[in-house]
């Protein structure tokens, strides 16, 4: 008898008929024999309406109270999945976040799981049930409703599949698996067998928007297989796991592009220790993820820095730099909202030199602009205009042919 | 300072409109230098859409996950009333039944308030905050979330008033306060400007819709005071208090029409000790309540016993027949789901001998044929066909001269 979490987001319960379909889902997976644990997210839209809502009364509603308001969609859809379940004649219980005690840090709106209580839930499974849980939400210390941010779901399903030592962990999307590129944007990207840990997280990180990227960390930190498949049909999905000790066939893995982003520059930086560590510490007060950031020197004693934040930070970073800058003493700053990432992700990077600057041209043979550069050991970033962003996708699929590479299992 | 509850019904919060109308009434309340609790029910049509919903996924969802399903409503009502109140700049926080810990039995969708704890709510009122509480919900001992049944928020607001030890409890409707008739039916009916707790208990069971009868008797047992008036407008309500020593200027106060009522008849009943209580335990341990009971010996050894339970509750409470005249050897059954229960309430009726004959009359001269009749001290109440409910509402407002009572304050 296995353990499996399962994972369904919002698109796979939108509606009641996909609700049902989730349901007949999940029943067999148990009367296979399985012990089954499943993470939902609120349905559909739900949460974008609650958001208009919100809107609608407060400009800049409090995030403790925009956690209070959204941890109701995923409450919503386990106690209706739960009920889908019953009716095919299968024990099941819905438990909220607080219920089974996901514990978080006390950041609204970007909490942190700190531990996942296990009592609960093993209690639930040992009696026979199926387990409902509400994804994307938990608890602190002193009994706050917290949320974890977008697709924290995934985080959810990961951290419940950590705590209880399941074999796998399901993620079930509206897409078949992690393609090579994104496939609205490139339909001649093609679906990875499997993928790694660092892969995923490059790529999840970047914009390829199927798993959340705190998720993937969690995975890899305890080994949790995960498969990412979609809920609309049988077919097998993409695997996450540890690729170890296999021969790369593939520099480039996939190609992601990120349109969240918004760059920040703070120029006339008195060239000092400590004034970085000031920026970016107050940044990190606030939760707020700085992604690249790049730092040059101009004339005599002061730098330029330039950083990029999520969009939807950039509000709350430049109130932020705002009063640094006047601390530290620089010069002033410039935001600019109308930039886009683009990637390229590889674990076979390290061991093929020239990846970045075959890039590099693909992008120039294309007149794409290039304004910041970010590399890692398995990827090179490059922000560019957002009207090009398309363009430049394509371009990079095909310079590392990725089109042909889809049937390969790569990571494998 | 005082301490002051103020409870909002669904149609107070209906829309963005309504909330920050609400918003800007607790604001005035708090900005008199009181302490405000708010207990907020969902808004408007959201707890039958949702319950719609889960129709169309289950006929007979289970009770513990349409609690699960049923308590978002609130809890999105104080986030969005939360976020419309510290627009106006005061400080205010939500907090959900498990968070107050408002501790219930474990019967889901009609849980009781078995306590109230005030450790989070006494912290934040002292911290200066206005406090948002969701009605209609609880946690029970185990942790379950748990809902107190239609109009809950009423009781959910009268045990933290007394919790609390507040002044008063004022209970925001869509009407003026209490009528002596619901003013739908009797355009003539009149507001009453007080009423005493046994009276308004009556009208409460009685189906005057205005309270939760339950929300009554916690008001009596703990003397809080309640003030039921319109969120629509200023006019002072209905105050609902103990109305002790004073002359009774009016045998009947008002009269009452309840429509969700069956009528279950067993006949052919064994007459020997312990069927009775067989019977209405077996009810009882369901958590149906039953109202009226009649017995009348037929001939021999063998009993009718007729009463009513609510309609919402005929089919649980037919499943429990069957089970018991099985075991006690009864003949048989019938369910009539197509009656009605009017009544006349008022504690002059003690000292006024004859109110019941007249009542009688009243719908005899209608040609209304009376089913069961019960009797209490301060109240009348007469089965009929449901058909003839509002014709015997008029004739008995009427035959009581409740049009010119109005003016008059009851109870005071």
């Amino acid at each position: 008898m296995a353990l499996i979490v399962q994972k369904y987001g919002g698109t796979s319960v939108a509606d009641v008929g996909r609700m049902k379909a989730v349901a007949r889902r999940v029943a067999d997976c148990y009367r296979e024999g399985n012990q089954v644990v499943v993470v939902v997210s609120a349905r559909g839209d739900t949460t974008d309406e609650m958001i208009e809502l919100a809107r609608q009364i407060s400009l800049h509603p409090p995030e403790r109270e925009m956690d209070m308001l959204l941890a109701t969609g995923e409450q919503q859809s386990i106690a209706l999945l739960a009920m889908a379940i019953q009716t095919l004649g299968l024990p099941v219980v819905s438990l909220t976040g607080p219920q089974v005690a996901i514990i978080t840090d006390g950041v609204h709106a970007k909490a942190r799981i700190i531990q996942v209580q296990t009592e609960r839930l093993t209690r639930e499974l040992e009696a026979g049930k199926i387990v409902i849980v509400a994804g994307f939400q938990g608890i602190s210390g002193d009994n706050e409703i917290t949320t974890l941010g977008r697709g924290g779901s995934d985080t959810t399903a990961v951290a419940l599949a950590a705590a209880l030592g399941a074999e796998v962990c399901e993620i079930y999307t509206d897409v078949d698996g992690v393609y090579t590129a994104d496939p609205r944007v490139i339909p001649e990207a093609g679906k990875l067998t499997s993928i790694s840990y660092d892969e995923m997280l490059e790529l999840a990180s970047l914009g390829a928007q199927v798993l959340q990227p705190r998720s993937v960390e969690f995975a890899k930190q305890y080994g949790v297989q995960l498969h990412v498949r979609s809920s609309f049909n049988q077919n097998p999905g993409t695997l996450v796991w540890e690729g170890q000790g296999m021969e790369r066939e593939m520099a480039v893995t996939g190609v992601a592009c990120d349109l969240n982003v918004a760059k920040i520059g703070i120029f006339g930086v008195p060239d000092r220790p400590g004034v970085a560590a000031r920026l970016f510490g107050s940044l990190a007060a606030r939760s707020i993820n700085v992604d690249m950031i790049v730092q040059s020197t101009t004339a005599g004693e002061r730098n330029d820095i330039s950083f990029t934040v999520g969009r939807t930070d950039l509000e709350q970073a430049v109130a932020t730099v705002k009063q640094v800058i006047g601390e530290v003493g620089a010069s002033g700053f410039t935001t600019d909202a109308g930039v886009a990432k683009v990637s390229i992700v590889g674990a076979g990077m390290i061991t093929n030199p020239g990846v970045a600057a075959q890039m590099f041209a693909a992008l120039a043979q294309e007149a794409i602009n290039i304004d910041m550069i970010s590399t890692s050991e398995i990827k090179v970033s490059c922000v560019i205009r957002q009207e090009a962003a398309t363009q430049a996708v394509r371009a990079l699929h095909r310079a590392f042919r990725l089109g042909e590479a889809a049937e390969l299992a790569v990571g494998t």
